[in-house]
């Protein structure tokens, strides 16, 4: 049981990750009260604390696609079978994940209904009936929604029957302006990434084995656990006119010609819960990082019984609580069990306040990301806090690049990429040839899949770590989550 | 076609609701931009307009859930059937409204898997994992979350297979605790309705035929539309023991007893949206009030190909935005197809702007709700803009108020009752004897259903209207939504 009366609760019991990251990441979910296990296989329950995380993420990404010009839509549920199978290679993509719904209440329905894995096939329909002129574009939707998918392994976060994203779907007059609204949301991606999560990323562009399915490419946003494996974060689609023409949606130009129009996708989804975790946490559990923190300074009082000690703890939380987002642990439990609860759940700062620090007018900041302590005099503590927030953001961003820094190699022949990764792990830049057969064998002899072919272009040999032909492109790969 | 490009838009279409309110309101519906019909028969796409309303709801509400000690979580959209069928008040009620999932991918399913029409099962399994102690107690959660009930006629927001809505589900240690719960989650809905949509609601309880399946007993916020037929606005359910006995949902009390616990249930969804439309709108289109429009105050400007017109526009704009959700309507359309659409979407304020005006340093008001039009000087217009809402605010809920007392009438005979309802429609206060056959035998000879037992009491007669026997409480009848 793992419940706030806590009783049970020991937060010894999480295994070390170097000996062992799977137990490790499903000990930490669980012990930070992330989530829970939904009655059907694969689906998940968000409890307050992971879904308070969520709500900060999706705070800054619904402001970020506001700013640049979208506006949140809903779209059904439900998708009918025919309907979906209008694209070609999305049918084909997705068919095999797809829950199926083939009866409402007692009546047994004509057509199935598919329970949407992702919602292209409805607003290129509604694009169908509502785009008419150039004038009618572009058209810059997104939705916030559920989606499912039927995964046969599952894990929470990271892959799961049902999540929860964002879905971006836009309709452009030109090719030119499809392709830079892909570019912009995968930039906004990488901002969400580095700049909140304090998660350095790989930008880059799917190979076509790797793309999303229906799309003409895909951009990508890829980062490192601390593993060293991969985590696709987001992914943005160009899709051209391809499901225009499957789903006949034309425009009059300035000309009065008919045209197809172009079209995008991209998202984010709850994995970057995932994501956070494996790229910050450590041994005593979460590190969040200051702007995304539900709580970014947690109080705790030392020896709470002694007179004044609560009161004035209570007082310094509503000195604080238009500056940071601050909370205070008036449980009756142990300082010292308040300390390692505070540290699982990875509060960025613990604010220590007992009867000789309010004799002294100062308290205890104590960082989660270093474990270091300060004294800090009342009345310097707001701005000092508010450094520290900072710092601490910063330094997590610091500390995750020069972890990818570290497991980033080179490898210009099989038999090094296959040492490198089996040594290291992390990601291996090699060149390819562009074949599929190549990214096949690759994928075969090593375990690492193409992670993206980086913006960020190198020659660092002149042919295919595969086949040894003459080379195209440098690519990232990595075994992946 | 109803596009932003807007040629073959005619706001004369609309229906006059004294003609035909039904379709009054399909027309509103689709000339407003608030939905279109998804391709699943009775599923709704929420287009941009609406899904702002919405959006602004959603943020008055959440907040105010907040505030009361609620943290917001999410469970999954599947439920096995299984588990849906431990409350059996719960399953009968629900069944038959059910869609089903039966296959995953191509696997064939061992046991059909319910889309969620409400998520009490979920909850309560999850409390009986989590529930151990007193000291766990209260549990007070709530999502945002979509839900789906196989309804045979469907229409935009009021009836839909799928809608939106937040779900509140608390479990308590006692019996009061519960039930004060229980009222204050519904004076909560009711301060929304109110203070924030305007529209005045009445406070009562749900007889036993009307009620939530499963519950012990529901309260409701009732309100009455310009057709005069009532419409529920939300409701809020105390369950007592009862799901707690069905999912073994026990705790020890302080003094090591096990005992079962007390939960609550309460709601509003994407209906409030229909409320809305149906209690300010007119034949010129939407009415919405200030605190929640999303665009509080549009500038249309006047003559605008004149030199400066355009940007001073522009620049009353960036003065207003920090005060007021404003909006500036700078298409290619005619001011008078501009005022059209103002009014069509309902803007509770249109400022007009011109060259005359801009000589005069004044602009032209135009209240949404009265038609009221004034000339402003510049240099007045923040403080005016601001008492303007406020006031226009406070004039729907009065008018709303007073459409209610006027089609709120008193029978104490059914041939009176039958009589006032065919003429005038509304609320009929009534007493009743407390029997389920004179409630029923009320609906089959007039066609209202009993809203509500208001908290407010009246007796207005000493028998029931039905049978003539002792008459046990007042209750308010009317045809609904």
């Amino acid at each position: 049981m793992i419940g706030l009366s806590g009783d049970k609760k020991f937060v010894e019991q999480i295994t070390a990750m170097e000996d062992d990251f799977g137990q490790w990441y499903t000990d930490v979910v669980k012990q930070a009260e992330l989530v829970d296990y939904g009655s059907v296989r694969g689906t998940m329950i968000i409890k307050p604390y992971g879904f308070a995380i969520w709500e900060n993420m999706k705070q800054a990404i619904d402001e970020k696609i506001k700013e640049t010009g979208h506006t949140n839509v809903y779209f059904p549920l439900f998708i009918p079978e025919s309907l979906l199978e209008k694209e070609k290679d999305h049918i084909e993509g997705f068919a095999p994940e797809v829950a199926w719904v083939t009866h409402g209440g007692d009546e047994a329905l004509g057509e199935r209904i598919c329970v949407r894995p992702t919602s292209e096939a409805l607003f290129c329909e509604y694009y169908s009936n509502n785009v008419h002129s150039y004038r009618d574009l572009p058209m810059l939707y997104n939705q916030w929604s559920n989606v499912v998918r039927w995964e046969k392994t599952t894990r929470p976060f990271l892959r799961s029957l049902e999540f929860l994203w964002q879905e971006g779907h836009t309709a452009h007059a030109t090719y030119e302006e499809a392709a830079e609204e892909t570019e912009k949301m995968l930039n906004m991606y990488a901002d969400i990434c580095e700049n909140y999560l304090a998660m350095p990323v790989i930008k880059g562009r799917k190979t076509e084995s790797e793309k999303f399915a229906g799309a003409e490419y895909t951009l990508t946003v890829e980062s490192l656990m601390h593993d060293g494996r991969a985590l696709q974060a987001g992914t943005s689609h160009n899709f051209g006119p391809g499901f225009a023409k499957a789903f006949n949606i034309k425009y009059l130009d300035e000309e009065g010609e008919e045209q197809y129009v172009h079209q995008t996708s991209w998202g984010v989804t709850t994995r970057l819960i995932g994501a956070l975790i494996m790229v910050h946490g450590d041994n005593r559990g979460l590190v969040i990082p200051p702007r995304i923190a539900p709580t970014q300074a947690m109080i705790v009082p030392v020896a709470q019984h002694k007179e004044g000690v609560l009161d004035r703890a209570y007082d310094l939380r509503d000195q604080l609580k238009d500056i940071v987002r601050v909370d205070i642990d008036a449980s009756d439990h142990s300082p010292g069990w308040k300390f390692n609860e505070s540290e699982m759940k990875g509060y960025p700062v613990r604010i220590e306040i007992g009867p000789r620090d309010i004799e002294k007018e100062q308290v205890v900041l104590v960082r989660r990301d270093t474990g270091d302590k300060e004294f800090v005099a009342m009345n310097e503590l707001e701005s000092r806090l508010e450094a520290l927030l900072h710092d601490i953001q910063q330094n997590l961003f610091n500390k995750a690049l020069a972890h990818r820094e570290e497991k980033t190699s080179t490898a210009t022949s099989l038999a090094s990429f296959k040492e490198t990764l089996e040594d290291k792990g992390g990601f291996i830049k090699a060149m390819w040839c562009g074949d599929v057969e190549c990214e096949e064998n690759i994928r075969e002899q090593t375990g690492a899949t193409s992670r993206c072919i980086p913006f960020e272009q190198e020659r660092i040999a002149k042919t295919c770590v595969s086949c040894g032909k003459d080379a195209q492109t440098l690519v990232y790969w990595a075994r992946a989550y």
